[in-house]
């Protein structure tokens, strides 16, 4: 356990005059599975704040193999596993740092493969799902956003970063409340979703990336449960003829300026399907968060609240999350 | 119909001054289910070949409420709709020139919303699913190419153009042995999975947008059946544990950087679940395309085999292609 706040603030000062030291043009945020997931709010922020910097989110794998023609010197390369362990994202570390970027890496563990394979690394807090959240303002989403905004800041004179750093500290706060609001909401909708064979996720902008990590790693990798993270707007043109009575969709309402997307999903959902869940950040009382930074940050506290869901439904399932039949277990 | 080539020809030409009156630094692809996917490919060969150049790809209504703050006068924004009809994409079109960046508009109708709202407007060609090809290198997935590599020709000296140009001549020729090759197979296939509830799809690099195609347009819009288009660089994250015997999964494997990808999860595949169809483009007689250009336009022939399994399946299933029981029906 490696929950220092003060060592992890002083790994993000190294990295902050790192920043000042070299130009920078263009951010690849490179992950596997849910760690590449997590990484998605903070594409939308650059893609919303940047006024130059241009930011990619790439699987780890494809990173190498596709071999950007913009990856170069004047690249950041943030990349994330949570033991530090995952080899293709240790390997496009290395990849990234002979190309001359500047590589950082964010870890849970102190030591570990990746650590090695970067320029800088940032050890982030983490709690298991469903257990009291410590340190909020260094998990995982809070670095990244840090990461990136503070680039802005540096980089283009964004005026945001200090409203984030205080809306972080009241995210402990939020994750507290929305657990005495959804803990028993989770155990019941556990106990009438327990036997669906599929369950759809959706929704857009900064909440996509969380839609992805139930879908592919809550319900496909912890429940064996089919799914499939939809993508708000792209959900009438082609999925939603999938719907029906008994199809049951989650669907995500955020704070950020996608929301009429995943309103208008909403509207038609209540209409087709009699098994929709809405998770909704209106609902949640985020009063400790600042409004301008509102939209960005709602994706983690309505993560809280889907891991709660998650736990409330291996529970039930009688199906712990840790249970695997291939990972770690078979070659692949 | 407008399958005029000559006048194609010269809606390109028109395009490339306009790219040579003006400095280009981002090209947003910009499009909303079928159409957003098929440019997947070329934000692919854009991400590899482009020095400086950087490419997004955006469902139309995401990319209007989202607002990225690098849209600009310098920016090139690219869109498609195949009737030239859909509100969210002609609004985008208009969002862009009004924010000073140049839009071009692909749509198979001559005259359309779209157009009205458009720098420049360029007709592609286009056959029904299983009929034969007509015009193949002026069809979408290759004005699209001819879009985005003529760009960075014009930019950055880049140049496979005459390639690519070669190459468009020789897909007619690799659609018809493509077809002589998979018609019969399709069939089969189509007997084997019809009573399937679901089917998933996994490619990686310029292939995953024709598996997205094939899971939410083909499979979900148009047969109602369950699907999820997976990256195959991420399936060892999570979704592989949903992988059972009795799973389907129809895996691509095209000629590009990350065929290795895509090659490891056959191999997982192969030993995990009895309903595996590889559609390989390495058994495609492609010998009319470039080696040079082969695995950008790979995912062309790949599309057409998978067309011949959608009509197929359509058939087998009693279950039209165009039947639809909420698009265009009710209100959304």
């Amino acid at each position: 356990m490696i929950e220092n706040k003060e060592r992890t603030l002083e790994q993000l000062e190294s990295v902050f005059k790192a920043y000042e030291q070299r130009e920078i043009e263009r951010v690849f945020l490179v992950a596997c599975g849910g760690s590449r997931a997590l990484m998605v709010p903070s594409k939308y922020l650059i893609d919303r704040e940047a006024k130059k910097i241009t930011a990619e989110v790439y699987n780890s794998n494809e990173f190498i193999h596709l071999n950007p023609g913009t990856l170069n010197e004047k690249s950041l390369v943030i990349l994330c596993s949570h033991k530090g362990k995952t080899p293709e994202t240790t390997d496009a570390a290395q990849f990234a740092k002979d190309k001359g970027a500047l590589t950082i890496s964010l870890m849970y563990i102190e030591d570990a493969p990746l650590k090695r394979a970067s320029n800088y690394t940032i050890n982030y807090s983490w709690a298991p799902a469903g257990s009291k959240e410590q340190y909020s303002e260094i998990m995982n989403y809070g670095i990244l956003y840090r990461l990136t905004l503070k680039l802005l800041s540096i980089k283009e004179n964004n005026q945001k970063y200090d409203k984030l750093i205080n809306s972080l500290e009241g995210l402990e706060k939020a994750f507290d409340k929305a657990n005495v609001q959804y803990r028993a909401k989770a155990k019941e909708y556990a106990e009438k979703v327990k036997d669906e064979n599929i369950i759809y996720t959706i929704a857009s902008g900064s909440n996509y990336g969380i839609a992805y990590t139930f879908a592919d790693c809550i319900l496909m990798e912890m429940q064996w449960i089919h799914s499939h993270p939809i993508h708000a707007g792209e959900f009438f043109h082609g999925p939603f003829e999938i719907v029906d009575k008994d199809v049951p969709f989650i669907l995500l309402k955020g704070l950020d300026e996608t929301r009429p997307l995943e309103e208008r999903a909403e509207v038609f959902l209540k209409k087709y399907t009699d098994k929709l869940l809405t998770i909704d950040a209106a609902c949640l009382d985020l009063s400790d968060l600042d409004d301008d930074i509102k939209g960005y940050l709602a994706p983690m506290v309505i993560n809280y609240v889907l891991r709660l869901h998650a736990v409330a439904l291996a529970e039930v399932r009688n199906h712990p999350l840790p249970t695997r039949r291939y990972m770690f277990k078979v070659d692949y």
